[in-house]
């Protein structure tokens, strides 16, 4: 029995179909991932796998449909909510930390979707085009941590072509880089319906088809064996992954399981706290006073969005609203609808009564966010702002009171034309069932918000990298940006952005300080620096080490994030923290050799608070390539080989030195031979023989 | 005899070397074609060909180096001022005028540099890496354009690579592209040292090494025949095509040729005048009036920049420079010098001494512009900002001056930190000899500007499309920008811009009216609008005719240039402009089929005045392609069978209506269910039967 649930559990009770249309049990409904991810807290992502694994368990389900690490390329695509982050490094250590906490508890998981499956417009037939660099680097990088950090169960080939190359028929990408470079151990299924030839499919790597189509499936390999087209140890391989399946995670009854639904509850609650992201807060606007009279609005505060469409959707055991805590716990509290989900239009009864309420009170809490239709599974948004009358709403409310706070309920990024009227932005994301005692204890200062943005919050749709190209071609997307995505694009371009990815705020503050830099044994680097609350009460933080590579004359984004990590701390307190950072932490891929390369030379090492937010800053040489002396060759060019002194005598002795002297004392004559390779200097006059000579004498 | 000089003959007189580093024979220096193309006058091209044919058979040259067509990707690219656009129809129009006009003299052109050669570091190694469409649509539509329309007699081979493979010696770019399929009949010259293997390079198609290597590759040749290695009869097409050349454009003795430099130089002034753009003109500062006291400030006013550096450098016949045109026309025009050439600091004395000269004018010419070292070919830019010391004078001039004018030279695109205290700006790129004349004809009111920018302007390098990207790989230039290079990109990024591609003002105005697209036969448009002249003198308009297309599902620009022309008017004047568009116009490269591909639907056609001014607007649906019910198969996605509505009965036959059914009531589920495709129907309870049976009941 697999079920899908990367946010809890969707074990259909009765009549199971492959869309999950027909009712499931009740589970209880965690954070989606856009939200756990802003933890950066690979503990509390095992904790939740846990729970998703005894959940599982305690229903006779042996694999979980979860997670999905797909990088969040535009924040249109549809699936957003359910991914991580638009980094491969936040994917992959928390996808890790996940799937390590569910299959603690003997339930496999399927990591998904495999891969480059970043639009749901045409998303069974588009290809993803893009260089192999930027797949390696951004688009694999998360698969291949959690399959060689976390050996999931199995993986989920999604619909998605690379490249031309449809991915369930991909024997490249579901062999030779899963299996053969990763050592992948575990079984590849098909995403639902993904399949076109399932002869092919196993052929390729792939053992299971999703779902089964029946006799007509099973025929097709019957008769691909019995023609010879298909070798029956091919089969035999997928078969045997499939009973190696069953027999891992198939159901021990003397196993007991202590499934608490209250408690997972309240679990679900906690992660939401840990994740939210305080976003603005000007003039310490929060956390709310005892002495504040506040006003609640909006249509969400009653009926929150607290999940995705789709495969994820959850039957909630128990939904907390925002409105219902609140009526609870600050009874005295008023509440306004403001808005309604239905349609964009302002209602103005609803807008009045609002803005009435909000003359009234001393501080204004409104929810908003994008309505259920705007994002799910299986197509693509196609704005990222909210709806009309929440924002008209927003900017009428900030024109009776100065002290708007806006709590946001909404799957991935959204533009906000109102921030510079409101002095408080809360992002919950889809927070779960518990999304009412998480929002209000985070307003009331209960729990200090620790929460950072796992993805870069743009200020408009066409400042993003994928603009005019995402979703605009039928049957190819092109990856026009190649390893530009996220922060990476918006550093490169310096185009400024409504928040930057990583960043957060606390009701305390921290200070960096102290950043040591050392060079371990076997290829590592320690980053060590020291973070203190300088706040007046306890906290978390969450550093992030980003790396500059500054040694190789390739195309590279301005930097990239190798490490982070979180920090509790009392009031005064300070804490070291300390970081390893691996080879693979300055290497790049090189496409040429098939291999991942580190350059000698020099790196920076950023501490940030965030991406735009550095705080330290050092840098240090590594040496690591033994290939320090390279090749001349006939493509070297006159500037490698003016720099280097020890090639003066085989210049001299070849006559190459003549030339040259020719042509330096003008500078631009000089700027020009450093830009001719020695194939060419016969247009400069030397012979081929000269050459010859010089390549000889040169690599001695 | 072969020889450089696209703008103007470079023949060395005594020793030839193949840098050209020896003094050449006294030439006119026409203006560089970054100048003549933003005239976007073919019959003026034709006539500076003519000009350039002459010259070549007086000094018996058979061929001439040139024109450079290449795309301006980057203003950035060492070469630019060379090159005529950032559009390749621009670029191919002009280049086709310019190649007619020298080959009509009986001297043959080399077309250069083929092709993707857009980058001068590293040149001779780079790889060009870029999809197919791009390539095609792009970087070589200006040489088909050329090939087809002006046969140029030969063709020059870049040095670069193009997806890895080397240009001497990729037979799918030398043979399958130029002689296959645009049927090219000449002669492929390489680039001056950019043949790596002689061998492989002829059986590219590769007709001639330049410059011969001497006795090492006519061995290397001879061997490769003897071994077998190379054809006979491949090396002897190879040499039929050189005889061929040497036949067609050898000296004719009996020839007479009447070669006045007096003439040409006249006519290379008059090409300035009919080029140079008038960027700015508040108040209407230009033209100059006798009234005016006028301080001309400026070194480059003393020495200017009127040619490019590299194998386009001419030994002028006889130089004019501003200073000494202004001494003579206008010898009450004070003039100091402000800032000087070398290095980039400021003078104190020189400023002092500019800022008290425009203290006691009422109106201030300052020359400004990029020093040669800034700008050659050989290696590319690294800014494109002025020197400080000159935006810093004049900064300072327009404090104590209110009316200042501009005059830029510089071979490709600048930024103009000053833009908003400056009234006027007049940008001569590098006019050639006689740049005095012409820049103070055009400054006093004599000639009326008519020129256009052939490139867009940006505000900053950072916003242009290839910032990050650029000359950032050593040996590979990643063309990620793909279709969008200037204003392509521009307008799909809605990035602002300094000064829009075809952009240019002029002393007189222009009305726009009446725009009226006909349909003809044999799958050509007719589009026909009238231009009035509303000012108060004569005057010349260039019309812009842009196709956006609304009906292709795939990636494109939003809109493109399809055609160009430019009409004189005397005041009060209207003509009505024809431009016939073909087929071409509507066509996009699809790589899957290798084809040019028209769909059917809705064309918008754009009359503008510059990129960003539409004046006119209107559309036509297009019915060319007869493929207008597509196939359905198992790739078919719902929402294109439930649009058409003539499937209804095969649905309902095979059954998939029920499925319909279910979903549709949901708009959640019915957006998921459209993009689902027929071989996934299964996952909605469908049979694989019934797939079959109503694939097969809809093709019927």
């Amino acid at each position: 029995m697999m079920t899908d649930g990367p946010s809890g559990l969707r074990k259909q009770a009765d009549t199971s179909d492959a869309l999950g249309l027909n009712k499931s049990v009740e589970a209880v409904s965690f954070p989606v991932s856009a939200l756990t991810a802003s933890s950066f807290d690979r503990a509390l992502l095992t904790q939740l796998g846990k729970h998703l694994g005894i959940a599982a368990k305690a229903n006779d389900v042996a694999v979980l449909l979860g997670p999905g690490i797909n990088m969040k390329r535009s924040p249109l695509a549809g699936r957003n909510f359910e991914y991580f982050s638009e980094d491969p490094l936040v994917a992959g250590e928390l996808g890790s930390a996940y799937v390590n906490g569910v299959q603690s508890e003997n339930v496999g998981v399927s990591l998904k979707h495999f891969a480059a499956n970043n639009r749901e417009n045409q998303r069974f037939t588009v290809s993803s085009d893009m260089d192999e660099r930027t797949l390696r680097e951004i688009y694999l990088s998360a698969f291949e941590n959690v399959v060689k950090n976390a050996h999931p169960a199995t993986l989920m080939c999604s619909y998605n072509s690379i490249n031309g190359s449809l991915n369930s028929e991909n024997k490249w990408l579901l062999t030779k880089i899963l299996r053969d470079e990763w050592d992948f151990q575990g079984l590849v299924m098909s995403d639902w319906g993904a399949v076109a030839d399932h002869v092919r499919a196993i052929k390729a790597g792939l053992d299971l088809e999703m779902p089964g189509k029946g006799k007509s499936s099973i025929n097709e390999i019957v008769d691909a064996v019995e023609s010879g087209m298909l070798a029956e140890s091919e089969l035999d391989k997928a078969a045997r992954r499939v009973l190696n399946l069953i027999h891992t995670y198939s159901k021990d009854s003397n196993d007991a399981v202590n499934y608490q639904k209250e408690e997972q509850h309240e679990f679900a609650r906690k992660t939401a706290e840990q994740s939210m992201i305080l976003l603005k807060n000007e003039d310490q606007v929060l956390p709310l006073k005892s002495t504040d009279t506040v006003g609640v609005v909006g249509e969400l505060a009653a009926k929150p969005r607290y999940q995705g469409g789709g495969s994820s959707h959850v039957n909630a055991f128990k939904v907390t609203t925002p409105l219902s805590v609140v009526q609870q716990i600050n009874p005295d509290y008023q509440y306004a609808q403001g808005y309604t989900l239905k349609g964009t239009d302002t209602k103005e009864s609803l807008s009045d009564e609002a803005i009435e309420l909000a003359k009234n009170v001393n501080k204004v809490i409104v929810f908003a966010g994008l309505p259920e239709e705007d994002e799910s599974e299986g197509f693509d948004k196609v704005r990222i702002d909210l709806p009309e009358n929440q924002n008209e709403l927003i900017k009428k409310l900030s024109e009776v009171n100065p002290n708007i706070v806006v709590v946001l309920q909404n799957g991935s990024a959204v533009t906000m034309p109102w921030i510079k009227n409101v002095k408080g932005v809360l992002e919950t994301y889809l927070a779960g069932e518990a999304v009412g005692e998480a929002t209000w204890n985070i307003l009331n200062g209960v729990v200090n918000p620790s929460g950072k943005l796992a993805e870069s919050f743009p200020l408009s749709i066409k400042d993003t990298p994928t603009y005019g190209t995402f979703d605009v071609n039928e049957k190819h997307e092109k990856y026009r940006e190649g390893l530009y995505v996220g922060y990476r694009y918006y550093d490169m371009k310096q185009i400024p952005v409504l928040f930057p990815f990583g960043y957060g705020l606390s009701y305390t503050t921290f200070k960096y300080a102290e950043l040591k830099i050392k060079e371990l044994e076997e290829q590592q680097v320690e980053v060590r620096f020291k973070i203190t609350n300088t706040g007046n009460q306890a906290g978390q933080e969450i550093a992030q080490i980003y790396v500059r590579n500054r040694a190789s004359y390739i195309e590279k984004p301005f930097k990239e994030l190798r490490g982070f990590t979180k920090v509790e701390l009392n009031t005064g307190e300070t804490k070291e923290v300390a970081v390893t950072l691996s080879r693979r932490a300055f290497s790049w891929y090189n496409e040429q050799t098939s291999s991942w390369q580190v350059d000698n030379g020099n790196y920076e090492i950023l501490i940030g608070k965030s991406s735009a937010d550095i705080e330290l800053q050092s840098s240090l040489t590594l040496n690591w390539s033994t290939n320090d002396k390279p090749i001349i060759d006939r493509d070297t060019y006159f500037a490698n080989i003016i720099a280097r002194k020890d090639l003066a005598k085989a210049l001299a002795e070849s006559g190459l030195d003549k030339l040259m002297g020719q042509l330096q004392p003008s500078a631009e004559n000089a700027q020009l031979l450093e830009n001719i390779p020695l194939r060419s200097a016969v247009m400069l006059g030397a012979s081929s023989e000269q050459v010859d000579k010089f390549i000889k004498l040169a690599n001695q």
